[in-house]
């Protein structure tokens, strides 16, 4: 299976096995999930954005303990604390670095000049090419569909893989949506070099989401994921009583103020690792609907492969 | 090239060469943007949703005239003239309809009993098993990025394909946000049978669109579009004066009843049709972000099966 991907160009660059990223996402994204995802031959993720300083240290001295294989941190560029997370990645020779929610040009050029390889989030044609132009190494193009913090312009993942086709020079990581291996080769198919993969993985045995979260993505039917809160920052979010709430502050046409009042502070971290599920933010994609079960990473990412090369078979026998 | 898909379901169904559908859009989708597509062994589709029953039957008697191949007629189920329109499809012995926005129960049995083979398009696995057995033959499986009126999950293509693999046994055709042959192979590799497309097609010599409708759709760029007025039926339209005018009653929290008055009746014709693009409704998908020419139909199905085929050459080269 690894010599399929031999010439892949984000195997290349990243120098793993599988075109295959778990995605960084805050309070579910542990060293354990990280380590698990690596060590298979994928890409690993520590989700750094909802991390103390002495939170990541640990992790990354955890995971850097554990494995030689790459992994990567998902730094948001407008995390407070950066500069403590920025010395942390140095001190733990961080190989690659997935940037979002912020201006690429800031910090590129402090990570290649210490040989970290830089990925920045993206979604749209136009963030693509600044990321491009900042120096990044290769850019996640994520789609309406995926969960958390998303786009203003509310473009699918099918639309921004089309629009892009052609237009980037570097490589592509399709993210949004993708919950099967089909997806990831459909992506591909569209010019994707790879996949970024959250939702599956928040239901992972190694994530560190809250088991009542776990749960409720289960359970989680086609309809339930909304993205909301476009005026502050749009996030995609499972349907519950806060995000009732909110629903009806739009209602009674609540103020930018009133919504950012209602939302207060630290919802993610009371719905999605305190397993608060009335009054947190529980943040999941679209694709959410389809998963049925918890599994270890190593067994979502089996999955992911077979599905992958039996579509792949499929397609080659038409 | 035909032979490719000669073990196409949907093919096999509709006795067409290619599994493409152009969509049966209100105001763009006259006999002759029907017939250049039936002619080159696609299926073309007339869209009775903009039609008196008088103009129906004029377009329904030059396709009869001018070819032998398969069509289809798109059939809004809520249209009020339903009956009369039934009578023409009937009279012309139109082989295929693809009825909309109502219940597939209602009609099915009566399209059976006339021998017309019945599509029901759909945006939710709900209502996909609805259709099923109901007993339509195939169904059109419609994500957030397609033009016009569009579903209220706001599921896109690619998770709503996802959520139907392996849970509906008859075939299924992908629509929204298909507007290469890149994106029709990665809609087979999710597990549809055909596509249906209809940006493109608006943008096509024969479609019945406004030159002035026609050019705005070249023009648009990403995030151009906007899924809209959800409380009455949601619609994707490209933004103009009128989108902002509904976009500034929403800050205002219009009601329902005030919306409808500012939506009004004739909107859609008076932008598509008749070229308003101030006050006119300008139904369209996101993917016109990437269509930059106005061609004849055959030109767009030839360079969607080049393009099909090359992707399809490249994936088994993997």
């Amino acid at each position: 299976m690894k010599s399929h991907f031999k010439n892949n160009l984000v195997c290349q660059l990243l120098s793993i096995d599988f075109p295959i990223f778990q995605a960084g996402m805050v309070w579910c994204s542990p060293w354990r999930l990280a380590h698990a995802v690596s060590e298979f031959g994928a890409l690993g993720t520590i989700g750094a954005g909802s991390m103390y300083p002495d939170v990541l240290d640990e992790h990354l001295s955890k995971i850097s303990q554990a494995t030689s294989k790459p992994f990567a941190v998902n730094l948001p560029l407008l995390y407070p604390q950066i500069d403590d997370h920025l010395e942390l990645i140095l001190k733990h020779k961080v190989p690659i670095v997935i940037t979002s929610a912020g201006n690429p040009k800031t910090y590129t050029s402090f990570f290649k000049k210490h040989k970290i390889k830089v990925i920045h989030v993206v979604s749209s044609l136009k963030f693509a090419l600044k990321a491009q132009e900042a120096g990044v190494d290769a850019i996640v193009a994520e789609g309406f569909e995926a969960g958390g913090h998303n786009g203003k312009d509310e473009t699918t993942t099918l639309c921004l893989l089309e629009t892009l086709f052609g237009k980037i020079q570097i490589p592509v990581i399709a993210a949004g949506g993708i919950g099967s291996g089909r997806a990831m080769l459909s992506a591909m198919v569209l010019g994707a070099q790879a996949v970024q993969i959250g939702s599956l993985f928040v239901a992972s045995e190694e994530s560190s989401a809250h088991m009542n979260f776990k749960e409720k993505v289960l359970q989680a039917n086609e309809g339930d994921t909304r993205l909301t809160l476009k005026e502050i920052t749009p996030v995609r979010l499972l349907k519950n009583a806060f995000y009732n709430k909110v629903q009806k502050a739009y209602e009674e046409c609540a103020t930018q103020d009133q919504l950012k009042e209602l939302l207060g502070k630290g919802r993610a971290k009371k719905g999605m690792f305190l397993g608060d599920l009335t009054e947190g933010e529980l943040e999941i994609g679209q694709i959410a609907s389809v998963i049925n079960e918890v599994k270890p990473a190593k067994d979502i990412l089996q999955m992911l492969l077979k599905e992958y090369f039996s579509s792949l078979d499929k397609i080659k026998s038409t």
